[in-house]
């Protein structure tokens, strides 16, 4: 049973440590279904079938070079299993079918929604500059995307409440048309038909900025200011 | 750099989930350096140069076979580099020191604390039963062992504060001494000269109990009684 691998944390996102520490090869050596950052939160990355995608500040989709610098991913090697088909029904309410499904939130899993989408809303953030700022200013900075009538693809991953603050806690996905027009990390969705594939995965491969001197002095002690963004996020 | 490979959580202990989901095969096949616990908390583990040593709840050392079951293990791959030597030296300041020494609160590494020691204070305690107890009842009935003027190794890690619950937060070592007549988890000791050995790890290999139905079915969402028990070692 695969791993998912995951680069950088949550928390040094909220703490400001926005450096590209792994480029996309290195993350594609990884896996090669997954979703992440760029450097300085520029734009939002969609890994599928080994290919990376950006969807930038603007809304554009490029696919990404090799040497492209990422600074937060999840990337695993992909070997899905269909779940089940669903038709009109909203993200949050798919989320909780596919938890009853997999009868546990105690994994991490992958997921992969193909089909088409009643409604995609999705976020970007233009790349920032150094000295890095507050996730929560790049928060201010970002854009919101809406679309209707769009077929595509979100890849995902579940994690355990117990990761959060390394982890994403629960789902988080990001979305790509097959037209590769739209795309970003999902606010939120209707979904008129779609194919739901799982990959249960046996634990966490997490890949820190050893070498990064920013990250070696960062304090990371003070957990207040992490569960702050954790609880602003959530409510 | 290696990672350390972490099988199982502390919140796994906390929550009693103690069946013992690899083997000591398993485990040394991960490493040939680490610390652990028996299922059902059976006595305290420690791996030095790839033997696996308990020392059972009433204190005595046995080499394990490979397929002893463990329910909680940290192990990696043994590439220490000397750091320095200490005399007459307290634990708690020795671990200040290496603090200071390795300057940063933001990785997980693996140390090494070979030589002449004044007193050592562990625990261990007696594999528990089905069903599994709290570990704070396995904690009343533990044993607290002394011995001084003592030769061994302490073997350890330290792990970044954000990963409490999943890890076990800064230092946790065990000690066993050369003549394999004294050991345990270790809750304080005086260092008489001592030779120091680090090893930076680029990140955490951690490994669910993926396929037990108990771990799976559990719910770990509530991190309340997780946090409580953390509070409690801290104070």
């Amino acid at each position: 049973m695969n791993q998912v691998v995951q680069f950088g944390t949550m928390q040094m996102l909220v703490e400001s440590l926005l450096d590209g520490f792994v480029s996309t090869k290195d993350v594609l050596s990884a896996g090669d279904f997954g979703i992440g950052t760029g450097e300085g939160v520029d734009g939002e990355l969609i890994i599928i079938d080994g290919v990376a995608y950006q969807i930038d500040g603007e809304g554009q989709v490029h696919e990404v070079g090799p040497d492209f610098p990422i600074a937060f991913g999840n990337v695993h090697k992909g070997d899905f299993e269909f779940l089940k088909e669903y038709e009109d029904i909203t993200l949050k309410e798919l989320q909780d079918e596919i938890v009853k499904e997999v009868k546990t939130k105690s994994l991490f899993f992958a997921f992969k929604i193909e089909g088409d989408f009643d409604a995609v809303q999705t976020r970007s953030a233009n790349k920032s500059t150094r000295p890095w700022p507050s996730l929560s200013q790049i928060a201010e900075g970002q854009n919101v995307f809406d679309t209707t009538d769009t077929d595509g693809i979100m890849v995902g991953y579940y994690s355990p409440k117990l990761f959060q603050g390394a982890a994403v806690p629960g789902f988080h996905q990001h979305y790509l048309s097959n037209a590769h027009d739209f795309g970003g990390h999902v606010l939120g969705a209707k979904l008129k038909h779609v194919k739901v594939s799982v990959q249960m995965l046996s634990g966490l491969d997490l890949r820190l900025p050893a070498e990064n001197a920013d990250y070696r002095a960062a304090d990371l002690t003070q957990l207040d200011h992490l569960n702050a963004a954790i609880h602003a996020a959530e409510s």
